[in-house]
């Protein structure tokens, strides 16, 4: 295999700051560990960022979307025309993640990897024609190699164009009708791992939704069985446009050393094809919440990973990542901005 | 038993209100029910502020502080005199819940209900010296009928306070060392739940520590158990002053009309001594996390409390409620500013 760039080395965390920050952490007036996951996402931060105390004010939200040729199967609960409405109502302003950005302060980009209506031009979002969606995985590859390529790359160009303006946080959100689909099936390549355990609802399935979805989802795996230890290539063949997109970002937040917060199932899973492909890519990520859909509390779990909320959220758009923003924010404020007990005269507990 | 102002009716909530905003939910661009819990304490907060779209802007922290009898008993990790160090800290800024104040741009009023210091006397700290602490409660009543009357109205007249700003939202923290064991005391008595469950270790004992702290609790219920079926009693019994405080404070919050952010272990007792006086209450009761301390999970499920945070925290001040806000502030932004499906023209899924 020819070395590409997101094999490249991730940058190495600070340690020295990170025992500084833990050095801190132990010093601010409360008792040791009061505030719980707050003091540990504080400290890693520090580490990440080479700071004993981390800030966030400037966070980039990019939306991966795409559509999905499995749609044919009648695997979503939604008409696959609104992946392209939903285009419109991000830039709009209309769309939860939308309302989110503009509360946090952060730089929202929209990038349409290619929906099934091509001749789709929306002033605010970055259309790149990939394909009019995946094709359809049950019947073969849903992208070809090129493709996925040129999508990952476009997650690393979203993150570059991101550390230009001196980005502190990336969340990658995704939007494409039929994705938890496209995910349920990779995570189960990846997992080796039963179809229903990973298969949910998505954005409202019934019952006999979900079995016809992971009935769907057995006939995929069939067909790639024997791609299965390959996880860059698994991706083309299960994944989504977006997908392959949220990797690339991924790995090159690693690479160019920023913090990413990853958002809910189908960002997970783009998180565990990006580990798999770069292990080190690892402890560059966060993870924000823990979502409705059942599979994401299996690959969260996989990766060791401890979500900071867990509010039956089930949206994406990195909306469930942006709502984690303040938590992580108000972190670093009390990291960086509470007394010791020897500058506030407190009495630490007796040793 | 004379009638008194904590038994005066709550404020209604407006059902009209509730219902156009539960309707509202129902047509913004997001597959129904995506947000999860932040769409129903939307729908929550619309109707106890009877507007459809609710907002959050004016958010008020009284934090109560007080000191307890029973750490003559040896039950806490922390010497004393922390509780009126803490104080000061607290209005100088250095401590957790300051820092969270400010950057939430909430009021924080700090209120000295009575400490071991006596002659304290800070800028900014209303000290109203209720008494030295309260009594060891394992030796007799923890305060008399006129101060716990005292600490309840003092609860009260921070939320008349605030009412006078035009507060939306309030939150009562608490200070003071030896707190835990009270509440464990009290939710012990009133829930007629085995010691054990509801005692942990506070701001940080040992297996050996909190192991003492049972069995002191188990000697204070023998003291006074034969006022048990009296929430009040009990409260004056096993409380403390800044426990009895929370109490009025919510109690006033839902006979005024305001939205209650309740923190913690030691709030949430006094939530449930405040629903057990007064059940209307609980209607006006939002909570902001489930904390560490074993006993909380118990205490919250009694009042079907569902907490929007679980981050292991365990420091009090009022600080899981203040992480919350950011939350309930974007579950109001979202309910009020995403586009419906209608002006969004976007496809909702078929009926």
């Amino acid at each position: 295999m020819t070395p590409s760039w997101w094999l490249a080395p991730c940058k190495p965390i600070d340690t020295q700051v990170l025992e500084q920050a833990h050095a801190r952490q132990q010093q601010l007036t409360k008792p040791a560990g009061s505030l719980g996951q707050l003091e540990s996402v504080a400290v890693q931060l520090a580490g990440l960022q080479g700071q004993v105390k981390p800030n966030l004010d400037r966070v980039w939200i990019a939306i991966f979307a795409g559509d999905h040729g499995v749609v044919a199967e009648g695997v979503s609960a939604f008409p696959q025309e609104v992946t392209g409405q939903m285009l419109h109502n991000f830039v709009n302003g209309g769309a939860a993640i939308s309302v989110l950005a503009r509360q946090l302060g952060a730089s929202l980009e929209v990038v349409d990897l290619g929906t099934v209506t091509p001749s789709l031009d929306l002033p605010g979002v970055r259309h790149l024609n990939i394909g009019p969606g995946t094709a359809n995985f049950v019947l073969g590859p849903a992208m070809t190699q090129v493709q996925g390529e040129l999508a990952m790359q476009a997650g690393r160009d979203s993150v570059l164009r991101a550390v230009a303006t001196g980005v502190q946080l990336f969340i990658g959100g995704e939007m494409g009708i039929g994705n938890t689909t496209a995910a349920s099936a990779l995570a189960c390549a990846l997992l080796d791992c039963p179809v229903m355990h990973l298969t949910g609802p998505g954005t409202g399935l019934n019952a006999a939704g979900v079995s016809h979805k992971a009935q769907v989802i057995e006939r995929a795996l069939a067909m790639h069985t024997a791609q299965r230890g390959d996880a860059l290539q698994t991706l083309f063949n299960l994944g989504g446009f977006e997908m392959a997109a949220l990797v690339g970002a991924y790995l090159a937040c690693a690479q160019e050393g920023v913090a990413v917060l990853v958002d809910g199932f189908i960002c997970s899973v783009a998180a565990l094809v990006a580990v798999r492909l770069n292990p080190d890519c690892r402890q560059w990520l966060v993870f924000g919440h823990r979502g409705a859909e059942p599979g994401h509390r299996h690959v969260l779990e996989t990766l060791g990973a401890e979500p900071l909320l867990d509010l039956g959220l089930r949206l994406g758009e990195g909306s469930g990542a942006a709502l984690a923003v303040p938590l992580l924010r108000l972190a670093c404020d009390l990291h960086g901005q509470m007394a010791t007990f020897a500058e506030a005269a407190v009495a630490d507990r007796p040793a």
